[in-house]
């Protein structure tokens, strides 16, 4: 029996996880469109649904974890050129939106490797996929919910509302969407209003483009989820997740053309990480405070007052429940900086704690508590706290005022590691990637030579020592344990 | 006029590099087959084409490099289950091509990222591109060089044969191929053992699968980079590479898929790099000699003696022109290996030393060896000589026996950075990333102690601090520059 409670969009409630064919879970999450930079947006979502594959790993399931990227994108020649002109002449001096697509899918992949996102299990290319997107749209066309006009392809929600409940994860009433949404342009082959594309005619200046039964075109935006969650997951599967944002029109979209084409919902429980704002603004270009990851990472934003560690945004935005809001400020980030040090450093002394005989803590309440956290919907905010707790307890058997026998000391090492490390996803900054034990050596050289100048009384040597290393970021604290370092 | 001269296999002889479209120039590799871990067969290939892809951007060209992922796989259930059942069943429970290919091109980009060998401006994948290989076998057989049976479809290479020339990129001869192939399983529907399947029929049991004109089936081998090529580089375009292996069947294939469909041929040069053997023996499974990237760099084959950087693996590929057969060996590496080092500590030697008044050689005579040697079918063996000569010099510079001008010393660093960095994509091994300045401080810190301890002769702690770097495997070395220290 699972203990593990998940938050469900479309029911609005928590309910106990079961998978349908326990041990294996199937988990698609709503990708990065790659046609610019990864920025903030992108940080939260894959650090959450990554946080729920390393958790669900954890419990024994067997997780088949698909992201798509989204690459068919919307770039256009100039009018008078033409796909065929240039193709003939030089293809090679014509934009190749497939160019663009890479250079922004690596950008991406980089920028998740940094903040220790695991690589998903299939990542599929919705430009890899357009034959069973074609076929999605002949089944939902097959069943009466959809209808050509022009050479492009609508899904017909009046039909669809006939007998099922178009709406039902974003809330959204039909009549309103009929009565609100303004016609764009482009839109007025629709029979009606709220109608959504699943195929576009592609004009002539659209690059890419693919043959159909309609004619070229190129697939409507909420077809590919349909189509590659279905191929790789099956017809129904757990858990479909992605931003809030994507609630309305992508999802709900996404269930219509599912149950025309099959006849039944294919997922089983929607999650939906809420949004980040940055200093209690939404995020967006107008507004000047749309920062990237590389940009956060390199403290290269005017809106930055330095450079923040991808550790630190993780931290970050676990320190808040996925489903509550999280406002990015300077004042935030510092603090989480400061809240993944003593983490990472208490880490550290727990491996150079030396055990008593009995302990005085019952070291089995650290996963306890942490597994209750993460039972709760993933509340790493609850998961955060009981580490805190645990690092003070730590620091107190350092201290000398609490012991931990041998047993206890190696099960709360082995703890730490499984719910920091492995589940939370967080690491120690790689300061020196190959050379992290040459680091270690060379201080403990330093710090020798430091203990020994102070033993001869030679105070300008072992002054000059720690005010050097302070001026390279190490701090040197002595304690009753011998001296002791950290880089700031 | 281009100075560089590029052999080509298809008229066996080097030629003057023109673009067809200058300044943009079209390049594709055959890429890995993503259903087995990275190995040394992969290494060859991937830093052979990397170097060109360097060298053609430092000459100034715009490169659309497009290597491509061979992810249309053959797995296959077993043979009772069928693709239906399980689908029905639970899509789950199924082994996923997709979640197998995902899984070992995530292994070789991790390879390709410790080579330093740059991302391809476009890496499309097979399965991604099946309407794009159907439209090529519908163009194929319209032009009567392809016919179908059973639900598959094959290359007419008699009918071929008659109008064109096949065979002229490996030099086989028709007749013999006829008489000679064996008629393999499956092999029996055509026409003449020396057609090749350009479409097969998917047996119940095999999972990967795509509708077509002709039922259920997948892509022959050799299609995927006649469509790919021809998608993202037009129908004709200026080289194409892969390891000599390739040259027949597949090579000699996509040629004649190329000519059948458009009348002409797509590419205008062939580059083949040579093979790799072990101890002078071909790899291959069987042998015991298979060794992946990843034992080479951990040191964990048998046949391995220690660890081998990724480095130092390019270094040694490097070291051979490649259209030489390189031999691997502990021996071999080794010395690639000090032979690397030799370069790197030049470089860095390079940075620190203090110019003179007048040089006493022609520094301008750097570049130009080095490009002559890339210029003379990217002959690397050359460059290495090159660089390797230069290293002398930078130490009789060190020495005081040579000496170097201001402007000079700025200008020999600056190409030393162009060739071996830019270029040859050789870089200082990772010792600390992030903490490569830190490594440098404290070592700065630990020498100025050391020299202060022997001006107070204080042996004993000076004695001890070098012995305890050895311990570290820092070598400290008293040159009349005062002291020097590298890591072995």
């Amino acid at each position: 029996m699972s203990t593990l409670q998940l938050y469900n969009t479309l029911t609005r409630k928590k309910e106990v996880f079961e998978p349908i064919h326990p041990p294996h879970v199937g988990l698609y999450v709503c990708g990065p469109t790659v046609y610019g930079d990864p920025h903030l947006g992108h940080a939260r979502p894959s650090i959450t649904f990554d946080l729920l594959f390393r958790y669900l790993q954890y419990l024994g399931y067997k997780v088949r974890y698909v992201r798509n990227i989204t690459d068919v994108g919307h770039l256009e020649n100039d009018a008078d050129a033409g796909e065929d002109k240039i193709a003939k002449k030089a293809r090679l001096e014509a934009l190749e939106p497939m160019e663009v697509a890479q250079r922004y899918a690596n950008r991406y992949h980089d920028a998740m490797r940094s903040l220790n996102v695991l690589p998903p299990s299939i990542e599929p290319h919705a430009s890899g996929h357009i034959i069973e997107q074609i076929a999605l749209v002949e089944d939902i066309m097959a069943h009466g919910f959809a209808y050509e006009v022009n050479g492009s392809v609508y899904f017909d929600v009046e039909a669809y509302s006939k007998a099922n409940s178009y709406g039902k994860l974003s809330g959204r009433v039909l009549e309103d969407l009929m009565a609100n949404t303004r016609t764009l342009d482009g839109q007025s082959d629709k029979r009606n209003p709220a109608d959504f594309a699943l195929w576009k005619k592609a004009a002539p200046e659209h690059i890419m483009r693919w043959p159909s039964p309609w004619g070229d075109g190129f697939p409507g935006w909420h077809l590919e989820c349909s189509a590659m969650s279905t191929k790789y997951l099956g017809e129904t599967f757990d858990i479909h997740g992605g931003g809030m944002d994507l609630i309305f029109p992508h999802h709900e979209c996404e269930i219509a053309q599912s149950v025309a084409a099959s006849g039944h919902d294919a997922v089983k429980r929607w999650m939906h990480n809420n949004m980040i704002t940055i200093n209690g603004q939404k995020m967006g270009k107008s507004l000047g405070n749309f920062i990237t990851l590389e940009e956060l990472f390199a403290g290269t934003h005017q809106l930055l007052a330095q450079a923040y560690s991808p550790m630190t945004i993780r931290f970050f935005i676990l320190q808040a429940h996925y489903r509550s809001t999280l406002d990015f400020s300077n004042e935030a980030l510092q603090a989480a900086e400061k809240g993944l040090q003593r983490v990472t450093s208490a880490q550290k002394t727990l491996q150079q704690l030396k055990p008593s005989e009995k302990s005085s803590v019952d070291v089995t309440r650290f996963i306890q508590d942490c597994r209750k956290g993460l039972d709760d919907d993933l509340n790493t905010a609850l998961v955060l706290a009981a580490i805190a707790e645990w690092v003070k307890t730590v620091n107190s058997v350092k201290d000398g005022s609490e012991q931990l026998s041998a047993a206890d000391l190696k099960l709360l090492q082995a703890d730490f590691k499984v719910v920091v490390n492995d589940i939370l996803g967080l690491q120690a900054e790689p300061v020196a990637g190959h050379g992290n034990d040459l680091t270690g050596g060379l201080m403990n050289l330093i710090l020798q030579l430091r203990s020994q100048a102070k033993t001869s009384k030679d105070f300008a040597t072992s002054d000059a020592i720690r005010n050097q290393l302070q001026a390279m970021g190490v701090v040197v604290k002595d304690t009753k344990n011998g001296a002791e370092w950290s880089i700031e």
